[in-house]
């Protein structure tokens, strides 16, 4: 298959790509590496990129800023980094990517454990990761050409422990080995509008 | 209490406040009709209608629009309409109203029955209906003063049926009586970060 990755330099990204390199055809997409670079956040770019790329197999969007920070001090333009970067940049990697899409291929996105399990600050983490999870489900109903729509909601990972742990007091973190295997799962499994669990 | 409920004037707010009249008193904001007038994809209109209003003890919404239509026609700004008007709207109403809820005060907002049961041309909404309750679950753990916060999903109201429908084969109907009675729940009941269901 040829699958392309956005996100594929970060530490979850790197591991997908060694992951699917063994057995396919990868694009790595970053913002700034990587063989082709976009942003997310325009829609212009996401249209460049796929027209750049052409049809693939399957999409991987591993990608996306958040805000975190007290809900007592939040704005609307805090609140909206979230949506217009994670939230509206993933699901316009699917917008435009339905139409670069093979028969039969699928779209992986990102959420996190913080869409069910929230933590101090992550108001924003938590609305977003759920929305994602939200339009996977509504969107695995309207697909055309077999196509499939999921997402992987990791916990924290291990490798990140040490930016990000304080912030999941408890949480049993997961190895980017383990959050890998979802995405493998979701793109050579049968599943549509499902949500991968890492935990 | 003193309540405002923002989206007044609509099917199911005006039964809210012939709910909520009986034993409180009501302040009914519209965007175009009501006491006061409001659009909640403005931070300085929502800062204006709070500081006109003044300190309250509940603050319910029960507004804002989505976008309908084919996923494969979907654009990033079809998809933003919902997340920059049901979805940030409502959120606003919460980040802002906070300040002006007194000790012990609560914050009811809405989703729908699509945020888990999508229906066709509903991925905007069930994107947007399931970021509404990662919202209010992720704010729920850090509200100050005792406040709390919960919203109301109802499945398509009976009063709404000739509109929509079409749009929900074969779901059950509720009556806008009964998702009244979900927003009495969360506003004189003890619970915060809950999502009442209604169907």
């Amino acid at each position: 298959m040829k699958i392309i990755v956005i996100g594929a330099t970060g530490t979850i990204g790197k591991e997908i790509v060694r992951n699917m390199e063994e057995r396919h055809a990868v694009i790595k997409v970053g913002n700034k590496q990587g063989d082709f670079q976009v942003d997310i956040k325009s829609s212009q770019s996401i249209a460049k990129l796929f027209d750049t790329v052409g049809k693939v197999d399957a999409i991987i969007s591993v990608c996306g800023n958040l805000h975190f920070g007290p809900l007592h001090e939040m704005t609307a333009d805090d609140f909206n980094i979230g949506l217009q970067d994670k939230l509206l940049g993933q699901v316009n990697l699917a917008l435009v990517g339905q139409h670069y899409l093979n028969n039969g291929g699928s779209i992986t996105l990102s959420s996190g454990i913080v869409s069910t399990q929230p933590i101090v600050g992550g108001a924003n983490a938590t609305c977003v990761n759920a929305a994602i999870e939200g339009f996977v489900l509504g969107a695995s109903i309207e697909l055309k050409n077999n196509q499939r729509i999921n997402a992987v909601c990791p916990s924290v990972v291990t490798e990140s422990l040490s930016t990000y742990g304080p912030f999941f007091p408890g949480y049993e973190s997961v190895s980017v080995t383990r959050v890998a295997k979802a995405y493998q799962r979701s793109i050579e499994g049968p599943l549509n509008g499902e949500i991968f669990k890492v935990w």
